[in-house]
């Protein structure tokens, strides 16, 4: 089933960006009268039907809608020191979004080598992997911040670990992600040459938890696909 | 620490290949006299001396071995059908590795589309890996052969699991993977269009058992990453 992404879907007609209009019209050969599949990322699904297949312009209206309730019982903020080579970066956010995350940001570290990021194209990666892994909720992308601004905004999450390579390889995150499932966790991987000890206490001042991700020394990219997924698999722990 | 590869570290010298050469010598600036420290990808690690710092052919002597044992107490073998973009897959490999697989096979299928591997290139990327995330064993990374092949040779073992889409999100394979961790494990990973039913009914009939990877649908190259990732989590459950 395709899925066309549109970020309103309150009204009882539609739209389409001229990206998506060009997807729906030119690649996938939809015409006027053909019934689409519409989420917006906020849990909607709606039934529309095409009215102008124009490929710059499509537009129609919208006969049917349906919520849907999250497909998991916690939430993940992801924090990540980009990496140099940021293709490295945007590889991960497409694993990442289809295998489950719900925010994600970019921290400015003393040793981190990168301090721009393109936000357009991290959302664009970010629909097409929701889309494509069949999901209808779409993470939110946060710009980059400095580690000490990103930690005074996390006071009110009691969640929280920092990877950090010297961490025991016995305190793996895996471990220690409490079950019940926390409702909202967060999650912080250092850059390339990890987190300074100093960034790291103040860190676990702050309530964070040193982890491990285990015995072998992960990219920063592998690490953050590492975590995300030790979330999902200790959801599924019977 | 910066590691060096030989495939055979039986002798009391060395002789690297040329490209192993050219990294040591020109791009680390390594001289006659520096210590490094080889490995072979079987659990030996060597400090060697540089004797001749020839950047097409760089030796030296042998002082001291040691070995390593496994760090992981199971084995894993990833089937997978290669994606028509081969770049998702070396990607994939690169990222596995890290993480902890130790035998790699590439299986065709009905519906997969990619006949051939670039087999020099994928065991570069499993040195590099190696190398890269510290580890002393390097995987074993087959070429590609026909699913009912591979199926054949899979007889013996008994822990068998294919990812297939339509199981029951109830039956992930973070949940079947029995414990105390089986010693060895074989994970088949279908192609973008999935398995055929036949397919599937042909590798149960040999003992495989279906499991979900999530309520998500993963690209190909994702499953493999997750797969890898659930036994490497399951490992560490307490």
């Amino acid at each position: 089933m395709q899925l066309f992404y549109l970020a309103d879907l309150s009204d009882s007609t539609f739209e389409f960006t001229e990206d998506e209009s060009k997807h729906c019209i030119r690649v996938l050969r939809k015409k006027k009268g053909d019934e689409l599949t519409l989420i917006d990322g906020k849990g909607t699904e709606a039934k529309g039907i095409i009215e102008q297949d124009n490929p710059k312009k499509c537009s129609g209206i919208i006969v049917a809608k349906t919520h849907h309730q999250r497909n998991k019982n916690y939430t993940l903020h992801l924090a990540i020191a980009p990496t140099k080579n940021f293709d490295r970066i945007e590889w991960m956010l497409e694993k990442i979004i289809e295998i489950g995350v719900d925010e994600i940001s970019f921290i400015e570290t003393n040793t981190s080598e990168r301090g721009k990021i393109n936000s357009e194209r991290c959302n664009k990666i970010a629909v097409s992997a929701m889309k494509q892994s069949k999901q209808y909720y779409l993470p939110k992308i946060n710009g980059i911040t400095s580690l000490k601004n990103f930690l005074k905004g996390c006071e009110t999450t009691s969640s929280k670990f920092i990877a950090y390579c010297p961490t025991p390889v016995t305190q793996t995150l895996f471990n220690q992600i409490p079950l019940p499932m926390p409702s909202h966790s967060i999650l912080l991987i250092g850059p390339e040459g990890d987190f300074t000890q100093q960034e790291v206490e103040e860190a676990i001042s702050l309530g964070f938890k040193p982890v491990s991700l285990g015995s072998n020394i992960l990219r920063s990219e592998t690490a953050g696909l590492v975590g995300v997924t030790s979330f999902a698999n200790k959801a599924q722990t019977t």
